[in-house]
């Protein structure tokens, strides 16, 4: 809740909803018949719609990725830390692209819309998508906004995937791919962690096989769960033992079942809080567009290969204790590009704030980030 | 199910039952009236019982550690890698003790038992146990069984704490401390996941606060996750990786939610396995013995001040891909021990295996265990 609006922020934003009625064929081979994608827009677009950014948000992000939706927020957009004026994504300079994702909860059509075809909430019946469905559904969005290509994609975790797959499937319809604390495939670990959360849902007796809309319930229990498991990970063991260590709630034990330990407590809140604020099937639909992400599967398992068709120029960064998706995997990626020819810059930053380091105001990170993007929009025509 | 029962076996083997009418005060305060431990034995006690080795288990471990009980077993006991003739504890030297916890549900008095006070089952209101308590208890079983000081107590993961609680509570009690793949006290993320576990089983709603078996139900689908979850993180990323990979289990993505990899399948078949078989409030109790693990608390945090006061030799080992106590975890041990002059040998091994190393026959591994299990074994009195 800012007094006054900060001066590097975007400021008050106002989200904007784009209607298709193009029908999307997705990776699944079933069709959305017509669709809705909100997003967000900061800075201005140039003459000649070079200075475009698009932003790709992960598993519980959102179109709002800066600024703030009205005076009472109690805080700014997920990406508030990179985007603004004078930020790594300077706002000065660039026009900056945010969409919310389908199957998304926060406007863009997804299970918690009416199905055109039924009149009903979709519910579990929204299709799977693939992170190759969103990259479909952005270009379109770039072409009702006259952008022909991105100055430059960016993203992080989920987000970084969707900028790898825009650089493979529209290889001329951007500059630049910069991909952060992100991996060119889940590992086996990463998919046995999203379905341990999944089967939390889907195993919550208010989760009615996903038909809980229609039965006026909530899988908050199955999704607190998921979200606690899910929170667990994007932390490190480092960072959760700066924050917490082994701090009593109470300043004693009470050898009972209730939350005793401060790491407990701060799980079970933020647990609460979005089991308060996310939809069920939108947490299962995303994880299953993780688990599924490989590029490299079409092209006989070769990242090489599969990154060699790529045109834009690469920013990739990783975080030291990020054990999600640790620098060995932003490392396949960079390794993929070197052999491939590719011209790619690496930065595998210090921290020990896990993966959520990449949104997080740490000074190398933004000043690599800064630099980089500062090199980017000194291509773009003023 | 071994056709044959092989030469380097302890062979069949026959739980026995220690009944104890002394009524046992805990860590919490409140008293035990009387309780039964179920253990059991390989090897021969000597004439002047100095080569009694006591084996403590780990969460979801019991005190069928080796052999076979019947011909129809489908395996033996859960440490028969490491327990008998030819193995590191060389059961032609040792008389080894195995003990099913308190609180457990292998025999022992836990959850599942009759509440001698109520003549009805415990359930919940089993009292919470702490490693102590555990300890205080197998030392009332040593004292049946006439042996007045262990020749080693050896464990790994939870095992290995009650190994350092004995080494502290009971100093002449033993000659050597045998801890495995261990760690002083949970950091915030071994306590984090450990609330997720617990999570997933309290809001079952077959739980019904831990009374279930009144209701006539089973939280099977929380113990299911609970299971998948801490399966999850005694695995390596490594060693997922190359059991699994990104191996489809019908070949093809199904855009469906039902299990599509093999790492999946496999969790899924873990959990089921084991929600059949344990006890959702003896899951619940142990992780908390683990969560509230912590010797140093007693000396103001100081782990060396702690260790101080003990009088056995140490042998702490650790597995270089084990992210649940990693080597760092086993190494402030060592840290403590020398910087307290006690004698400690310390071995980190190389395994691909994660957590679960502890538990398989790794050659170097074996080697050192048995090196020093002989060297413990030349000191016993023939």
């Amino acid at each position: 809740m800012p007094d006054t609006i900060p001066t590097d922020s975007v400021g008050l934003v106002t989200p904007q909803t784009q209607h298709f009625d193009q029908p999307l064929t997705l990776r699944s081979g079933r069709v959305l018949p017509s669709y809705d994608l909100v997003y967000e827009t900061y800075g201005e677009l140039n003459a000649d719609h070079s200075n475009a950014i698009l932003i790709c948000h992960a598993l519980s992000g959102s179109h709002h990725a800066a600024g703030y939706h009205s005076m009472d927020d109690d805080k700014p957009g997920w990406w508030d830390s990179c985007i603004g004026p004078g930020k790594p994504i300077d706002t000065r300079e660039f026009f900056v692209v945010a969409v919310n994702n389908l199957g998304g909860c926060n406007g863009s059509s997804g299970p918690t819309s009416i199905n055109p075809e039924t009149g009903e909430v979709y519910g579990p019946d929204f299709p799977i998508v693939a992170v190759r469905d969103w990259v479909n559904s952005q270009a379109r969005l770039a072409d009702v906004l006259g952008i022909e290509q991105w100055a430059a994609v960016v993203g992080g975790s989920l987000g970084g995937m969707q900028v790898l797959r825009w650089s493979i499937q529209f290889p001329t319809r951007l500059r630049h791919a910069v991909v952060i604390a992100s991996a060119p495939r889940l590992s086996a670990q990463n998919i046995a962690f999203n379905e341990v959360a999944r089967q939390a849902i889907a195993k919550d007796p208010d989760f009615h096989d996903g038909h809980y809309l229609k039965h006026g319930t909530i899988p908050k229990a199955g999704l607190m769960q998921a979200r606690m498991l899910g929170h667990l990970t994007y932390l490190s063991d480092d960072a959760m033992r700066q924050k917490f260590g082994r701090e009593l709630k109470e300043g004693r034990l009470n050898y009972s079942f209730a939350p005793e330990f401060q790491v407990e407590s701060y799980l079970h809140h933020q647990g609460e809080k979005f089991s308060n604020s996310f939809d069920a099937n939108t947490y299962m639909l995303m994880t299953k567009a993780l688990d599924y992400f490989d590029p490299a599967a079409d092209y006989n398992n070769d990242l090489v290969a599969c990154l060699a068709q790529t045109q834009c120029r690469f920013l990739v960064a990783s975080f030291t204790t990020d054990w999600r998706f640790p620098p060995e995997r932003s490392e396949e990626i960079v390794n993929a590009l070197v052999h491939a020819d590719k011209d790619v810059t690496y930065a595998c930053i210090e921290s020990e704030s896990g993966h959520d380091a990449f949104l997080l105001p740490i000074p190398r990170y933004l000043a690599i980030f800064s630099a980089y993007m500062q090199r980017v929009a000194r291509e773009v025509n003023v």
